[in-house]
């Protein structure tokens, strides 16, 4: 898939016009309209040694998995929902060939496509991350039901593929969902270490659906703590993943987040993602006392300590009581309502990053407002085996009667079927495609 | 300002639960309800010497200029405009000083106020940066006209001080501003190589600002380059600031950039600020041809050298033509109608940003279009001495010729009077307060 295959120059990012190993590339000075040679050789960034930088770092893209998902959560995230617009199972098949070849490129700090010498042309590539290194970008690509069966018609030729557990999620109380944000046929989360390389990547993406497949909406987040180490904190000012189960434990992640023998054999080695835009009602959040804030959550803001703990990786202690015989973690805390014990043992894997939109001009019926609101908040990302008994299971509760609802609005989002990863020179879906 | 001076335990961000420097913190576990003792010390954070990691640097806060001027672009921004609804000038100055103090201290990677131990009130910090280095957070504010007349009110005895280049901007051509996202009595731009660094700074302000002032509109942005020494490429694929004055430069900052002996006392040090809002039709731009591109900007895309040119800080070439006597950089190509020699030697500095709000259904007049567009472009920045002579000057041509007008449209924006810096433990502005 790389140039020097095709018998084409191409250049990595890194290589162009800029040194990479000590290897000097020759295109430096003057292209422009004169351009590469074919002497101008296929090179990889190679910057990991720089210390401490994990901008130069890069991601796997070929494997038994999708990368995105256990993968140490980049800083920065562009996510894409598409709806396929054409009505042939061939475009369908192209367009999912074309991205996951681009994206193996991107996620080695290539361009999209090989850089010819042929400027005459639309580019191969848009050019906003030439000399950016690679960014530990993944690409993670997900099926919504549309691709299935849509407006009760079979497009592709797929509805029997179906699998059970891609459900239309229910309505959940409180929720506020726009239409325009939420859905679509097809989901690509792109994550890196640089928000220019996210949004690249998609919009090398969106250049290869052309008229296959057209953008529904998009999302930029971010995340952020001093070392990978830490536990990051959202925008409510308290520490977010502390409860996850550990992407290092091989039997957690079978039986929680990756799709085994119980699912088709194209999701085998694939989860589900369920996304959800929360908007954060920052401006009455910040008025409440860091002690009810705690309330609400059910553990300390500074140490993440489950309230009557003592470090943030303690146990939350559930039947701990005061001198009154209240509860120490209230009865409608977050952290009481979404733990495994209190959920038949259901365990999801989050991986959230915070969105910043501005500020608009709102009106909200609880707490009773109206002025500006920021619109930012929290891009909730949970990976499952099965939305059913992970998410659903969890939210339907805690959407009835966990304290915070009053602060946040579900806004939009989806549930997307993530397949297994693909072996070099295979495409998304693949396996779902060859059956079907 | 810090708080062991007023005898108040303070905690650095840095320093909340970690070690920093080798000096571990007592308030580490159980720090909830039980909190930080007196004995905890201020702290600053300290871990420049951290290889190549410029998130744990910190920049000035007093100094003879505002920092975030000259200051090497941070890798994030969030803009936030401000409307006074005060009708008290002492109620101004209270917010300024609380401005000031808290911008210090958050520069220097502390928390907005002291952090006290009694969680019973609302915090004197949101916490989101808690642990987070300083990511050399620089904090600039601006004055906009209403802060000296408003509606035709003189709020706040200051009419007869505003300075004669603190204009209303004019209607320039293809303008398309929406009021909403325009305009403002005071600016407030938050720059740190962190994002949830940047925008907590703002959110502190604004919670300092609570019934004085309230956000009007704010704007997220990123800029990225591989090395410092490397120019920034924009949206449009394209390097991005490659003729600016030097900021090494000081009689150049002092001819473009920095008012001096013809502007108020109070000026003196300082600069204006141009932010417009620029969304980029990149569905458009993404089409044409790179040749074509390259004709539009005037410069190469890959290397950045004027067309015609061979190296990225080449001067334009003017009058070179081509064999046919057509001018290798076209007669309405950015760069030549925006090169000073071109605008009787008047000079800006450029300090933009990307912005990327994701997408929207949107219809355009020209090109014809309608269906989903990228909310994403250039979030333009550029300080002078005068903007009449500066940015004013430059666009009015620019938004008659420039070819580059049809892929672009200014939605929103301001200019504003930054004043010049202040010493330690004085307030932005304040020689303004004290005269008038």
């Amino acid at each position: 898939m790389n140039g020097s295959e095709k018998g084409k120059p191409s250049l990595s990012r890194r290589g162009f016009l800029a040194k990479a190993g000590g290897f000097i590339v020759a295109a430096g000075a003057g292209f422009g309209l004169h351009a590469a040679t074919d002497a101008v050789a296929t090179m990889k960034a190679d910057d990991r040694s720089a210390a401490g930088n994990t901008r130069n770092a890069s991601e796997p893209f070929w494997g038994r998995h999708q990368g995105g998902i256990l993968t140490p959560p980049q800083r920065h995230t562009y996510i894409a929902a598409f709806d396929l617009v054409t009505t042939k199972r061939d475009d369908v098949i192209k367009m999912l060939r074309g991205w996951s070849a681009a994206a193996a490129r991107m996620a080695g700090g290539q361009t999209a496509e090989p850089m010819g010498q042929d400027l005459t042309v639309a580019g191969p590539d848009t050019g906003e991350a030439l000399g950016l290194p690679p960014a530990r970008l993944t690409l993670t690509f997900g099926f919504g039901a549309g691709l299935f069966t849509k407006d009760g018609k079979d497009r592709y030729n797929l509805a029997t593929h179906r699998p059970d557990a891609l459900v239309d999620l229910p309505r959940f109380n409180g929720d506020q969902l726009v239409e325009a944000i939420t859905g679509g046929d097809l989901s690509v989360q792109a994550c890196a270490d640089d928000p220019q390389v996210a949004f690249h990547a998609v919009r090398q993406l969106a250049r290869v659906a052309s008229d296959v497949a057209q953008m529904r909406w998009a999302q930029t987040g971010f995340i952020t703590s001093s070392s990978p180490k830490e536990t990051p904190r959202n925008l409510m000012g308290f520490k977010d993943g502390t409860s996850n189960p550990s992407v290092n434990d091989p039997g957690a992640m079978g039986k929680f987040v990756w799709v085994g023998s119980e699912g088709p054999d194209w999701m085998r080695g694939g989860s589900y993602v369920v996304i959800r835009r929360i908007r954060i009602a920052l401006e009455h959040w910040d008025h409440l006392t860091v002690a009810f804030q705690e309330q609400i959550v059910g553990r300390h803001k500074y140490s993440g300590a489950p309230l009557g703990g003592k470090n943030e990786f303690d146990s939350p202690n559930l039947t701990a009581t005061d001198k009154d015989g209240n509860s120490v973690i209230p009865k409608n805390a977050h952290v009481r309502l979404a733990v495994a014990e209190n959920n038949g043992g259901a365990r999801i894997l989050r991986r959230p990053y915070s969105y910043n939109d501005g500020i608009n001009f709102n009106a909200e019926r609880w707490p009773r407002w109206q002025g500006m609101e920021y619109d930012a908040g929290l891009l909730f990302i949970c990976y499952q085996k099965d939305p059913r008994t992970g998410f659903i299971n969890i939210f339907d509760k805690l959407s009835q009667f966990d304290m915070m609802n009053q602060f946040v609005k579900h806004t939009g989002g989806g549930l997307f079927a993530c397949p297994g990863g693909m072996a070099e020179g295979g495409f998304i879906g693949q396996r779902l495609f060859e059956i079907a």
